[in-house]
């Protein structure tokens, strides 16, 4: 018993979790630092809980995955977690508006329930870093990610650490303005990137040009809501031929091109990478929208061929294995 | 003898010198690694003699720096160069337009000159170091320095060290998009932050308001570049009420700080330090206006309180103070 005991706790103590704390679900991977998973688990978050119950969740959603790696939590060497919120130094996540958390100690509290070290990012951010550590950007010294979604997050990694800003409140990508006294953005400000490339962006142009009768497949599509339409819906109006739909991704696509060429022309990474569930349905068609417009942009131009601009390569791992990354480069 | 050259000796390597090759000055300082300045030189670029030309008049600057510190130029440390184009890691220029210099190896050939290690970096970059270690900056950890000049350029320095790009062409700051399809830049692209905030973008929108109709005392002045307006001559225009120079530099400013909110909104810097010719001349009177637009812009809103915005410390010297603490970054 005493044996298996040191076994396991040898082979154990090589394996992190990472949690993707998302706004509707959570998702667990169990792997080694290399990124290789042994166990995933999944579950709701349930933010109506509150605090305390959502972390219980968490509990039973790293747990599940140890038991189908084989091993406990104990046997964890550190866990890593990733919020939709700003996320101070040591785990503290300062505003989560999609879970109602203000100032609440994430990464204290998980450590408490699971006696192991606990740290905690922003989800895009440790996002950005596991597809640094694990995806798209393998082997790349300096990256940026974007995810296109309902909103425009994204993260910033040089030489192997992320840049979040003294105040770990950066890397904003979503909120550079691109156009002074622009179309107006979810934040309240005018010209954020977001407010062209995101979906919230792109309803603002749909519900403004079928107001002014254009015609398009949205326009009969029961209960949509246009601040947010399911990517599905956008690639099948996109592949259907739906002029509407076309024009505004195709804006989209190319202030996306814009704001990455602002980030190769200011930081010079040598790969960035687009994810989110825009991105997932309809990066093959809209990457060379992207790249051409980025192109044309970069300053100095030579700039543009030192720089990928890859499709992510996780998916919806890409959180949870950038979060395991994170704890992995705290406790190695 | 013998005593009294190593007894220099042991003095002279706590020295270092730093040389700002402009397009039309050379600026050489004598310091200690602290920045305390023991000697200064000056002479005239004088381009036309070309590269090995200039060579020479940079160690006869070098030379007469050392003279005033009491020094011989082989009792230096290390000697750093800011030069007027993108520089490699080890010092070659890649382009400098203002003197004619393509792939020109500058930090090797002064280093055979000299006999002493160069190290060499470009002028804006080694610039916004200079403000970080010696200057505006001194006790932040992460700048952002913009030049506010004929043109706009700029340096990022993280945690102790220069942001320049995996190919040493990045932090253009002048050079991001902030006016999707906006005013016509200098670089042949559009919507630049430096078609808006530097002297040549200025002088886009004075010639246009003239051409239109407009009264200014610009229009009046005999001999003037409206793409280069002398800042003596803003300033004194600013001071007399002019309503097209009061409107146009007001216009600059703004959108200088919403540049300024973009970097803080993906950096996060604690420090940015305004510096150049236009804000040696004008900066009391555009800084709040700078800094009233940087704050309505930057996301999140309370990111703004967590960056000074501040004006350059070091005027003439801040290059030659860069370029010095460069190398006593890589030699000491």
């Amino acid at each position: 018993m005493a044996k298996k005991k040191a076994a396991r706790r040898k082979v154990g103590r090589t394996l992190y979790a990472g949690v993707d704390i998302g706004g509707t679900k959570l998702h667990t991977v169990v792997a080694r630092g290399n990124g290789k998973i042994l166990g995933r688990a999944r579950k709701k978050t349930k933010g109506e809980l509150g605090f305390a119950g959502v972390m219980a969740r968490v509990v039973a959603c790293v747990e599940a995955a140890c038991k189908e790696a084989g091993i406990s939590p104990k046997d964890l060497r550190a866990v890593g977690v990733g919020a939709p919120s700003a996320m101070t130094a040591d785990g503290v996540a300062v505003h989560a508006p999609n879970l109602g958390w203000r100032r609440t100690p994430v990464a204290a509290k998980l450590r408490s329930l699971l006696g192991r070290p606990v740290v905690g990012g922003n989800d895009c951010d440790v996002g950005t870093l596991g597809e640094y550590v694990f995806g798209a950007g393998k082997g790349s010294r300096s990256l940026v990610g974007l995810l296109v979604g309902t909103g425009l997050g994204g993260g910033i990694v040089y030489h192997g650490a992320l840049i979040s800003g003294e105040n770990h409140l950066a890397a904003e990508v979503g909120h550079m303005t691109v156009q002074v006294d622009g179309r107006l953005c979810s934040c309240g400000h005018r010209g954020c990137l977001e407010a062209y490339a995101s979906k919230s962006g792109m309803g603002r142009r749909f519900a403004a040009d079928l107001e002014a009768g254009r015609q398009s497949v949205l326009a009969t599509t029961k209960g949509i809501d246009l601040a947010n339409v399911r990517s599905g819906v956008l690639l099948k109006a996109y592949r259907s031929g739906d002029g509407l739909v076309r024009d505004v991704l195709a804006e989209s696509a190319r202030y996306l091109g814009i704001g990455i060429a602002n980030l190769v022309t200011l930081l010079g990474p040598d790969t960035v990478v687009i994810g989110g569930g825009v991105y997932e349905a309809l990066g093959r068609n809209l990457l060379p929208l992207v790249k051409a417009a980025a192109k044309k942009a970069v300053w100095p131009p030579a700039s543009y061929k030192d720089t990928r601009i890859v499709l992510s390569a996780l998916g919806d791992d890409a959180v949870a294995l950038g979060a395991l990354a994170y704890a992995h480069q705290r406790f190695h």
